[in-house]
């Protein structure tokens, strides 16, 4: 069951977001056998979030769009991601602040093991504060669920 | 108050958890005026991740032991990268998991002004899951302060 | 104390909730001594599902309209029956995802002593998940409160 | 992607635990092509609950305990279930609390589509109160997973 | 259904636990209706501090010991006035922090309605911090429930 | 690093709101060196709670507008607060409730040692309910944070 230490998804989701040259990353994700994509979103509402995750996940083919378990392993995984980000509740503008982030997606088998299948990270890394400029501070979550 | 884009100290707390020589990049980031530590904890028990990491903060000279002010600032970057981590409930053994965690704590100004002041982030990355070898996953935590 | 073997209040509400035969059960539970209504609500909205369910109670007779108590004990039954629904935050359009509930409601005495008084349960039945048909799976809730 | 409303995978599970005649309706639902066992817990610590419905899952073949993914769908089930039970914090001792619970573990496909494979269901139904007899009221908790 | 202003118990029960003369205090509570009681905890674990309470209030007389459903509306309300001191997670030791605490106990009717009934509240003031001498700030908590 | 029982923060902060002679109060709070300052807020929505606690800090001078540092601090303190009145999900109308709460803010320090600088308390206290007059408690909250 032990995790492969080559291919830990969730480090991988998180230096992908914080790389300097992400285009070359997504490539070198890809040759190793990840599926991989990127995308932005700024908002005040948490749900704006998550719709711009799944969207993604569903135009770059890192989920069917037509299983349900699919959309269900990556809501969980973003609503965990989430987590990192908020630290504490789930709520953006409804307690005034606000995100501006960039998120990754990963899909594959970071276990040694290959009946452990496939599984998604989501990584997201960017900002949160006060709906003012520079009034805030990085943040950072990672969710990952099997998939 | 901007940030400044060469000094985000979340960035910094999570790529040098996350480097392949720890330290290097301890070296550099001394080099550019941050005060840095690294550290282990593997435990089922979230007091001793919050110890172990105040401990090495005090031994490395990052926070006064005898300020309450500073202690406190770094309690709850502490916990707020634990929720990161423990997505939901910051709770381990009390549900039936554990982690293997390395963690790095920065110090430092990330913004352009200087009345900004010091900060402190505390990063968390590793493993969490069931008390069983390989039943786990990966997870990361960032906590953010002003110190 | 003892809770009444044969006056399971929380039993009742849900096998209410999940009978084929709602209207028999409804008989059967007022033969028995309890209050009971039924009702239905889908929204991405929670105030609007707390809402419904208060607005059923009153116009069944369930809780008095002019007392306070009465709709402060049917309130926190409601909100820990929503904590079963969304398992986590008690969130729905904020976090992204809707509910169509069937709800019910029960008051009586479930204890053997009379002393107990009147207590109150509130069930809640129904599909949790995104705003796309289909993309959901089922949830359950259960409140308990003394009257 | 439609749920099947003849094989609705929560609502058995909780028929399950407040059926009369649990031994019949384990067959029928084994008939019905479903996966299923019933256990029982009483403990004032949330991971002793977590641990005899993990134990009773890998004995009755529920779960492969060698392929971690399926541990990490029943535990995230299983946390699910709990929140119902808890509303609002995963704790019982820690806060002065205790639980008697039965459960129920239902797996199979709840969907009309086959690709939409295995889920899992995680039943309690119980009480849970002060460590005091009597001092308690009914409690329930559903969660589900994809497996 | 309105507040009696002369009587809001919660503001009753703080500037019990604030006053320098709190014996004082007590008796003018009881000559106007009250019923009340005063006393200390000091403790790493969450439950000792529910049940420092529950035994207060029951020595005191202010719930019955026989009926559940006053102990119930006791439990609710210290679980509420917990979350005030807490902040987040209803966790002490297990967060590696500890509390003294002086805590108040009041019964009464707080509206000007008769039907109203009775309702409890409970307070919480003092200090919440690491468990090293000092090392700690204020923290105040109310919980209000009907009985 | 003791607290100075004198100049016990949270305690001037919550007396001050319950005062009958708040200006008074505001008089003597001066003289004893804290900057301080009173006012209110009714809303169904926390952001609004938040944001007026936000603009009366800066209107009064108790935080600079220009430096993030001091509206990170004052923003963590008042999310405390409100956590003592929400008890346990921080949400107003979204759970179909509302408040109508004074609110104090306190500046100045309250240890002993001159080192531990400046801290800053956020008291609130009012009545929580349904939008329907008269169907309300009261509620407190507390929050402290070194700025």
């Amino acid at each position: 069951m032990a995790l492969n230490q080559a291919r830990r998804i969730g480090r991988e989701a998180i230096l992908l977001l914080l790389s300097d040259q992400p285009d070359k990353e997504l490539t070198r994700l890809n040759e190793d056998n990840w599926q991989a994509c990127l995308g932005k979103v700024g908002s005040m509402e948490a749900h704006k979030v998550v719709a711009a995750i799944e969207t993604a996940a569903k135009k770059n083919g890192l989920i069917k769009t037509d299983v349900y378990r699919e959309s269900h392993a990556l809501y969980h995984a973003i609503m965990e991601a989430l987590q990192g980000v908020t630290r504490g509740q789930v709520q953006l503008g409804s307690v005034h602040r606000t995100v501006g982030l960039t998120f990754a997606i990963l899909r594959g088998n970071p276990y040694e093991n290959n009946e452990e299948g496939e599984w998604m990270a989501v990584s997201l890394y960017g900002t949160i504060g006060a709906p003012v400029k520079g009034s805030e501070h990085e943040a950072i979550g990672l969710g990952i669920n099997h998939i």
